[in-house]
């Protein structure tokens, strides 16, 4: 998923107050200090940028390029006389392919071939700003970098991924199990959703205090994450921001533990670490911290697949291409997760049940229902000064 | 190869440099801070260290653990009140297998449990130091930090290899030509080794020149090369700091030629971009730095292999087990370099034809000779204030 299909605006304003804090007010320090043979002109003003949750492939590189342009954007159109150097960090848990990640980068940064014919800009003005890439293994939800020493940091559709499962969902006998269910659904779902939501209050809090930790005064975080429409949950599934998913992976475990594949001891203790949280909920874990922290924005928005009418009829009408398009999409977020609790051989299979499930679905839907709304939440936060 | 064996009081001594410099001096002017509730205390002292050419595996892991726990020490024996947060960043080219190296990392930091035990170090001191990695791909011979952002960097057993084989060596023609020959050996080795020394003086400058830019002023670097005994190029190739390997496989590729499995061509164009250098060689480089470097120390030191007398007496006299262990060190090596010229298959036929050479030479081998005493050059050079 591209965020700035729907969230570029956002991100640019956001940025903009980065480089506006600390890149003019350099240039300004060192412009009127000239005079005296300061010699501040002749040292870079450093930026650092951190993606947190970055993954690797086309979008990862798209954030840094996104980030690097519109730097090298604001040096340009403010005359900044300073040089800049862009440290941009990338950090995922260790299991990410930091090797493929490494190796797509050519050696002066992300390929900006492009971005040159597009902005007609010319080889000195890109020689003005420099640009250094870094990895940072680990999960997000512990310090990863020194502290006071990013100035923004990025975390897009990473942050609904808990730390963990909420330990008591998994919990026979207590009062928030969720026995045959792998998400929020079933007949004890308000339950789960309230523990579901503690986690994320928790997780949240770590993530905004490590952020807070590592970001110098005046930088910015910018957060793009799965969400929900409605703050309460209500009847129906949509409201915890999700399709039809939930039931079709439920009954494919079913039918596991009928067919001896699974025990329901192992159905009962997966789960999905997935939370789609509303802005009230950040906005909670944020008053933690008013004393250093402040939303400078923070907006529900949709983010429509774009699927055009005849695509969509196509879909419907072949039942096959809509179940591998099913499971391709519920397999790219879960499989590692079906795989290290189960095994392989027996997540194919479960993979398996579900696109035959997904297929029969395929019959019942209407248009709306396959062009798929996401809802997203977009946030900025200042770390205060 | 682990350095530490001759070269570990150096080490130490120059990274008490460094931490006597930053660690210290933050320290004093917190403490003297505190009547005026100057809150300096509250931060922590950021230090940097770079590994170049950091590879992956034990001896990756054992640098890190070296200066993190050379650190700690010093914040303990020196009574230092100030948090410190030390940023560990492994640098290699993007070819590293860097996930390899992430994963090797527990979440906070190097395995440190014998450091603890060893020690005798309270939980309490070792958060008093964080721990953080980060890593950085691309080329020495390019800036790959921003300026004056390191404190103190190594460079181990990597300076050797140069940036390229010296174009000159392999054009036909020229008083340079290598022909017939994978390195500085054969009739026109003294041009050879001219050009390779032309070179390395080049690189060098480039690395320290990038070096001397990502330093911070008082920051230093710690360099561990193979070098060789004698500044002028004498008559054996013992002078060249290297046993008998180059005339072993250059009449493997010979053989290689008369059997038709490569061209001459492909044969003349294949050298190997390692240079020996002699101290003197990287004092010439320094000396282009004279503002803004000094040399702290620089020194020959011999690392013997350390073989019992009966190991080696069954090396000469098991003629296959010493051609396995001559082709295991130089294909560790070469192997990349010879597999990315002439492919997977011809390289295994050339080391092969490499292996039965080194059996034939045991029998004319002594003792001393298979000992192996490489020459190591040690080096600290002070980016100056």
């Amino acid at each position: 998923m591209y965020f700035a299909t729907f969230a570029s605006p956002h991100f640019l304003h956001a940025l903009e107050y980065v480089t506006s804090t600390f890149v003019r007010r350099d240039d300004a320090v060192s412009s009127s200090c000239t005079d005296v043979g300061f010699d501040s002109r002749k040292s870079a003003t450093h930026i650092r940028v951190a993606d947190f949750g970055c993954s690797y492939g086309l979008n990862t590189l798209k954030h840094a390029r996104m980030t690097f342009s519109s730097i090298l954007k604001a040096a340009i159109s403010g005359d900044i006389q300073r040089r800049i150097e862009l440290q941009y960090i990338f950090s995922d848990l260790p299991q990410n392919d930091f090797n493929a990640l490494f190796r797509s980068l050519n050696p002066v940064g992300p390929p900006l071939q492009n971005f040159r014919r597009n902005e007609n800009c010319c080889k000195e003005s890109m020689e003005h700003v420099k640009f250094f890439a870094a990895g940072v293994p680990g999960s997000f939800y512990t310090r990863l970098l020194p502290e006071q020493s990013v100035h923004f940091c990025i975390c897009v559709f990473a942050m609904q991924w808990l730390s963990q499962v909420p330990a008591k969902v998994m919990q026979r006998g207590s009062k928030f199990w969720n026995g045959g269910h792998a998400w929020i659904d079933g007949p004890n779902r308000a339950h789960v959703f309230a523990a579901y939501s503690q986690q994320f209050h928790e997780d949240a809090k770590t993530f905004l205090r490590c952020r807070s930790e590592e970001l110098v005064k005046g930088g910015v975080m910018f957060l793009v994450a799965l969400s929900r429409k409605n703050k309460e949950l209500g009847e129906s599934s949509d409201s915890v921001g999700v399709d039809d998913w939930t039931e079709d992976l439920d009954s494919s475990w079913q039918d596991m533990v009928d067919e001896g594949l699974v025990s329901e001891e192992e159905r009962d203790m997966f789960n999905v670490p997935l939370f789609t949280f509303h802005p009230s909920e950040l906005q909670k874990a944020v008053e933690c911290f008013k004393g250093t922290l402040e939303v400078l924005k923070i907006e529900l928005m949709e983010d429509c697949e774009q699927m055009h009418s005849d695509e969509c009829k196509q879909l419907i009408n072949d039942e096959e291409a809509f179940g591998r398009r099913q499971v391709g999409k519920i397999a790219s977020l879960f499989m590692p997760l079906v795989v290290s609790h189960i095994g392989e051989a027996r997540a194919q299979e479960l993979f398996r049940k579900f696109q035959v499930k997904a297929s029969d679905r395929a019959k019942t839907l209407q248009h709306e229902k396959i062009e798929g709304m996401y809802v997203n939440v977009v946030v900025a936060i200042l770390r205060k000064i």
